[in-house]
């Protein structure tokens, strides 16, 4: 048997998939791109990058109040500084002198579960939790059970604990903004029902336990309908942006192949400024 | 000598880089979190993600102008279907039953130089033809100059030519749309000549050379100020939703390990439709 | 509240890790780099890349048999053509220009759950059934509670099953080796009782499941005392070159921005010949 | 126009490519796997890991002087410590608790131009040096215009200089057996040749140039024939399992989402000890 017959045998095996396969997605022919059926060129100017992803991801077009808060949880998540394993491993690509979408995607594999993976976790911990509401528990009494299972399994609950914050600013304001909205949903609910339990059990914990950006992410990004997956896929939009002014502050400010030390960092940018009142 | 002996001489060697070093992104402290000093939770709302997008790459914020430019610029490139070599790495990692963020940064590393990084020898490519117009030439001379060397070197110019497309709609927006926000600079006013003498002189090329997307973006990017680097980063920024969606699509509706043939695919999601006049 | 403040307060915070930490593996001096105590000066042209493998993962020098048996598991995974998920992911990043490097990386990252990850899956499935064994039954009797329990959860037993081999060869040679070596153990005892069973109850099964190169691969790694997930490492060392092969070929063969269809490949490389009785 | 019938459209373009292409690599048929032509099972345990990958990268089997050179190559970059910024972004991945294929994709990802990739460099830089020769130049000549090219653009010489050794002792034992063997051919002459002349202009350089290894494995691969691409390539087989080792201990040895500081590492492996002389 030869190497060209034995192609030839293979293709009579049966294969594993069949011949035509289907994609929702984005339809192209010559000087046309459908994105969910919309004409790319038309959405430009007309919506945002946010309400565009939420087309792109979910089918349909946001309806404006949906714009608004995807908006400002892409915003939410866009860097933490230099200290995150995603952020380290970006600048130690970089530091090798790799194309700039290679520290990228180093730093996109960081994501691991414990660094971002966190929001579907908290989005199936909600889930569980909205099941003992649909089983005749009060939210209440869903929220302290929850909260009695992760102390039995002397496990922090999924979307909650920092390594740096006590009460994160931009859970606050993700909430504040789900409610002006008038996006709050059960997950919301929930979530904060779990916060304030856990304000009165915190003793119970060997650790701070305050809500988290993941956490509050995952209670926003479940009401919003999005799949597990896509919850942390917002994360991973959100966060590009940070991993690429690392990388791109790395080549630019820095010298090759240095041994990058976290603890060693000074910050030298603007100080504090304040956000102009309305603009967009 | 010993292991632990050894390590403590390589401590006394001069290290390649000095002990401290500087970052001028994000400032963290406990429940703080400045982004090029603004904080971050103010931002949230206040933003477009775009915008956010801008004031951590740039450093400042950006007028409203450069805020909706970007934002149509982002939406260009939001997903080309199923056939560019990214969604095909992307789809083919999902199929293995590996984490949608792996999908992802598999989908970022085949955006090489000839898918993507376009943008960036457009951006060096229009530099070179301004040093001409510095150096007296008009930019119909400037642009006559450049097409010239592309034609000796039996090259395509950077930001011109498309396997699908005769004539890109998104190009051809983003234009119109530098023109109305008056943000049309040196760099637009030349690829749009460059793109004229192409149109007499196409006999000249082995292949049809219409302006693309690369171009656009490259143009509109280098006008707006981005550094190289950053030009082909935004591009990433603008991509990643499709990476996302098409390995979510994969995970969901195909079965694992089957062999992915782009030519097999069917479109069936929406049919055309019409975005709304005026919804932001 | 500015900026470099911040870091200060930063750093007051308590750390989630202890200030020094631990590794056991390679210690660096000046013109010394000792790899688990040993020279790597001396270890070159003494020791075979496998054994070298092998110390370097398990901390010891292997014995000549296990040396031979590493050599071989790592030739058995080299390459398996143009279908598999990670040589077209490694292609279509190929096809974009990117860096080798690239092409492997991504190639990498399609060694999902569902491809080569097996390895680990089959590894644990045998250690649950030599629990049995443990616990008073017999070796044949735990392979068919083992292929009972696959049969009533509707699941292919980890290790068996192939999109293209009803008689895997390379698994074949891995067990006659392990017997000739003296290396067969528990994991492979139970791994061909497993076979056997599953040879007379093929019928309860919708599709072959003939033991294939990974479950032969788990059940040898397992009984020379690998982790779980180093028994996954040893397919990605073994895969590698092969990864490297299609990505080089790809590009000093192809022509750029190809869509890469596996169904249309034609194999036009040598035909079949026989390999030397003994060399090395 | 609707989604459907534009992809119709589509199909009628021309295609960039032809409908069928070429592999030259492995057969794959129902029971068989022929690499290069070679069954796989004959494979296993007649030829060394090394020697396969010879065969599936060139083509042809290797001589037994070749494979024990090629084992040896691949031994000499099996790991170096804790500091290299592959090693560091394959930690800070696995400290994210991402699946270790996750942790080796990054590492492989910062093997960039200056880690690594300084081989394609130095084998180029050789290749040039040699058309001196050819020109007619004594190596002796060459080695020193090539220097003196250096110097005048102040550029270290590709091959040279390292981060801690004056003396690598891999690039002296690989010399010594390229010697032993006979396998020393023009590119090993003249970077010893280079090497000679460095040491008597050393004041030249801001910095010690001592041989490094990169530069003996670009001279012994550009000896044995191999492309540049596959230069790199042999240097990322010899370091993968560095990376899967430090990953792995990440994971088993440290706690999850720990700041990794590259500095406050100690080795407490085990203490030097000797290669026993003859083994395989």
């Amino acid at each position: 048997m030869t190497g060209p017959a034995s192609t030839v045998d293979r293709r009579a095996q049966p294969r594993s998939d069949p011949a035509h396969w289907q994609s929702a997605l984005t339809a192209i022919a010559p000087n046309s791109i459908l994105i969910r059926g919309y004409p790319v060129d038309e959405m430009m100017g007309r919506l945002s990058f946010a309400e565009a992803v939420y087309l792109l991801l979910m089918g349909e077009l946001p309806t404006p109040a949906i714009g608004r808060m995807l908006n400002a949880v892409l915003v939410s998540s866009l860097d933490h500084g230099v200290t995150p394993p995603s952020t380290l491993a970006a600048r130690n690509v970089a530091t090798s002198g790799a194309p700039l979408k290679d520290s990228v995607a180093a730093g996109i594999l960081a994501f691991g579960p414990n660094h971002g993976g966190d929001i579907e976790s908290c989005m199936r911990f909600l889930d569980n939790g909205l099941s003992l509401v649909r089983a005749g528990k009060s939210v209440q009494e869903a929220a302290e059970a929850m909260v009695d299972d992760c102390v039995r399994a002397k496990a922090t609950p999924p979307g909650f604990g920092h390594r740096f914050h006590t009460r994160d600013p931009r859970a606050a304001r993700l909430f504040q903004m789900a409610l002006e909205l008038e996006l709050e949903g059960e997950h919301v609910r929930l979530i904060r029902a779990v916060e304030r339990v856990l304000d009165v059990r915190k003793a119970d914990f060997d650790r701070p336990v305050p809500l988290n950006v993941d956490g509050a992410i995952a209670a926003v990004s479940a009401d919003l309908g999005f799949a597990y997956d896509l919850g942390n896929a917002i994360f991973l939009i959100s966060r590009l942006p940070g991993l690429i002014a690392h990388a791109h502050e790395e080549r630019v400010r820095q010298q090759p192949m240095r041994q990058i030390d976290p603890k060693d960092e000074n910050y030298d940018g603007s100080p504090q400024r304040k956000v102009p009142e309305r603009r967009a």
